[in-house]
């Protein structure tokens, strides 16, 4: 009855991770089309067509888009830290980090790209036609994140640190059945939540990458579309800073559920734990024997 | 008990294109109510009674609103091209689209002639009783979209087509058995969800239209209303632009989402796609019974 | 086990009536301080402590909280025009309809005088101890609302004639079966997006009172406290107009809701209607011998 | 299959009481994390990256994140008012209070203490190096709550009772079947929800604490990292009042929610109650014969 389910078939890529990479591919691409745009339209119209909380609000929404989007085919993990994370907890092969990394860097190089072309004129309009990445009229750090001028290196390192380890912590506790977990339908929203959280409140220092493939996409663009070198040179070669403390932060972040919560939990769903509510132990009851049938 | 819903069968219109068309009318009218009308409080107040972000969230919550009440009678389209791309997914009948299109484009009318009667003593005092297309007491934008000044119009296109393709891409993924989709009851606040993200990140060019219905309405009623033919002349002939290009935007989006993502998904809701998450899997292999019992 | 619940059954008051009563009177209560404080914390930080946004939310989040903590015992009305409404469609008994009304006031002015007192200093300070209805330091629209200058009263009239009726016909979709209705157990939150949407954008005419009990009790409020009787004299006696006009509003549009939606509802859920989406549909059907095994 | 899961039992913590304190230290933890954050970002950024509302909606989205972090294992209190009223309603053992507290008021510490080092930089640039309480450059604010110049002690006090009382009002309903309650794993969002609309609106008098180790934890912080006695001393020893009165607060909140709800509700879930929607009401019917199979 629908000629478009039946046909899938014969028109599905035979590669299990092709169609994976496929998928992480415009995953990252909508996420970093969601975000950079929000960043393109407010700074370019001088906060008269939004503001920094319409930005924030906007990458919760990308993460949710893409979520939603490409998760029954890859997982949605959009970042090389969430996939290095969970190729350690045992949720993905090896073999597939690599190829998931890089079909996510390209993602959002090729978002930028997108974004770099349809903000190309009011680009030119705000910065006068000169792409900087120093003073008021700077247009880098739409794309990629710039540390502020107080920052050492150390501390943006932390904080990148600290703010994917508080992502992957919040994230993991999202789906174990011990726990309480998110409606799996709901996870997408969530997360977002999440993302927009820690965006709020952790993006003054050096602009909450969080995600190497989120910086390095969208500077390898700026790089090729007029910036030059600069992007990559300054504030003494910043750009390495949000490509590998976001890694680091992941394995912070996934130690600590580990340590506090995963090995801390009873072993059976919703069992052991003290009687913190007895109404929502009675749904408990009432509800296990059909999900156990 | 109820007689309300005794009585309805006799109340009910015998033509079922009819009661879908009279659904399309009602949500688009108070999609478009509910976001022309925080632009005209925006404006109108100069930002002391809302500011931008206000009329961002108020089109997502005429989206909710709007889908809640039609999606059980007409599938809560509201937009032509939405109408056109689920023809060509066999979603709906092609007899339909014309009625649909149409309805959507009175009720589009209407509701902009609701929002002009309902702040006429507001535009008169902003305006100085002076109905403009150009200038800084304009009002013509509270209604139509118009392009930014810098904004040549094949860029204009460009950014309706990639503003709707965002639309259908991450919308047709909610509803996907196969992916992981969005709770069937939950999928308006959702789609509200994707349309804020939109609009907050892609509505600086040229207004973020994405819908030709809720673009031509308002223009045919700042047209009959006062503001003149200027409002179609204007910017080139731009008004064609947010007519044609969504629907550009709707095929390219419905493409990249069978491309990438429909035709990759496996044959049955998550069988074949990688082990991401142990728990997740868990929890479909325990609801499963229930749901095919 | 739990001896509250044990023992509830003896600390039970007798009349059913008086229950509900009590409930709709904490509910109102509970969403005029949610509400009023935030326009209080608003205006007397002039700004600086959140902005119209904040106010607007804080409705959204009082409509929620007070949802959820009365709908189990009275159904969460919490305004006179949706109790008219439910005594006309057969879901509230005419005998209710007063009882319900005189709840909902004296909660809604129980609410205003605790706001009253808890920011009576910060009003002080800004009015400079002098508490009117008009000019730059006035306070009394913390309270009730007023119209803006420029508005003919018969405008005003209308604004709250289309605010309720927005109100009503968008709520009523939510619960119907027939329809696609929202989860009943995220009602409370769905309703306060509702709200949120009709706040944002149809508050600049007249604040947007959109319930008689929501306005009259915190003006009685400001008539006992110090404002004076200007609050019901002024701008033309318009005090009438937030009680009166949206009970006119819900009945509009609960007409319209009937008309357009309820009467033209297939007779049995999900069935007759055209098959928007087909995995929408396979799901109702793989779903429905479970909900009615 | 899944190596984590299988060695949790041996790395758990033998006792369920030190489990159960790990869970509430990482949660108050997180939960101030994403609190001071924003708090600090906004400030220090002289809210060019952030405003008000991004502070609000932080809180918020700490209280989600780290109330599905902890709910499984310690319940998600995060706050020793909570514990307090859960002993009282029989939800939590005597025995635990303490511990409890203990763990969050160090978690806020350390909490408090991470943000510390996050934003040293930031904090000095700001300040010009000098951490004070007062005048226009201090920073003690961004930790810890003070009182606003007008308002009395006793003002003061009433107001976290207020805050605290309808905070613990809402929340109470959330979970009991006899009323409407949340979906049990959403209510992390919901409660989040309460928590935004409460800072929204009563936080302009003094800060909105609502619960003594988000106050006290901070404050010890600052005390200890430069601000000096005066974080205690300060405002008439200010302190002592975001300690005491959310505790009187929370069970003023619960008192309310007893009498007012807990009591009135029906003996058994959905039964007695008016019939005020037919299709909420089938929709039970027809749903309950699968969760008491």
């Amino acid at each position: 009855s629908n000629p478009t389910m039946l046909s899938s078939r014969s028109l599905r890529v035979r590669s299990a991770l092709i169609r994976q990479c496929m998928a992480e591919f415009l995953g990252t691409f909508v996420l970093l089309l969601f975000g950079l745009s929000a960043a393109a339209q407010v700074k370019t119209s001088r906060e008269t067509k939004g503001q920094t909380l319409s930005i924030h609000l906007s990458w919760a929404m990308g993460v949710m888009s893409a979520t939603y989007l490409t998760k029954g085919i890859s997982g949605a993990h959009l970042n090389p830290a969430v996939s290095l994370s969970f190729c350690i907890l045992g949720k993905l092969r090896w073999g597939q980090l690599l190829p998931y990394c890089v079909s996510q860097i390209f993602g959002a190089y090729v978002g930028a790209a997108l974004v770099y072309l349809l903000y190309y004129d009011a680009i030119m309009e705000f910065s006068g036609g000169v792409l900087t990445v120093y003073g008021p009229n700077e247009t880098a750090s739409i794309f990629a994140t710039y540390p502020s001028e107080y920052l050492p290196l150390g501390k943006g390192f932390l904080d990148q640190v600290v703010g994917t380890g508080m992502l992957l912590l919040c994230l993991l506790s999202l789906t174990e059945k011990r726990n309480t977990p998110a409606p799996p339908d709901l996870i997408a929203p969530i997360v977002a939540g999440i993302v927009l959280g820690i965006i709020m409140s952790m993006s003054a220092n050096c602009g909450a990458a969080l995600n190497p493939a989120r910086d390095l996409g969208p500077r390898l663009l700026t790089l090729t579309a007029g910036w030059g070198t600069e992007v990559f040179t300054c504030y003494n070669y910043w750009f390495w800073v949000p490509i590998v403390a976001p890694i680091i932060g992941a394995l912070t972040g996934t130690s600590l559920y580990l340590i506090f919560i995963e090995w801390q939990l009873p072993d059976e769903p919703q069992e052991s734990h003290p009687k913190i509510c007895s109404n929502w132990s009675d749904f408990t009851a009432n509800i296990s024997p059909v999900f156990s049938a």
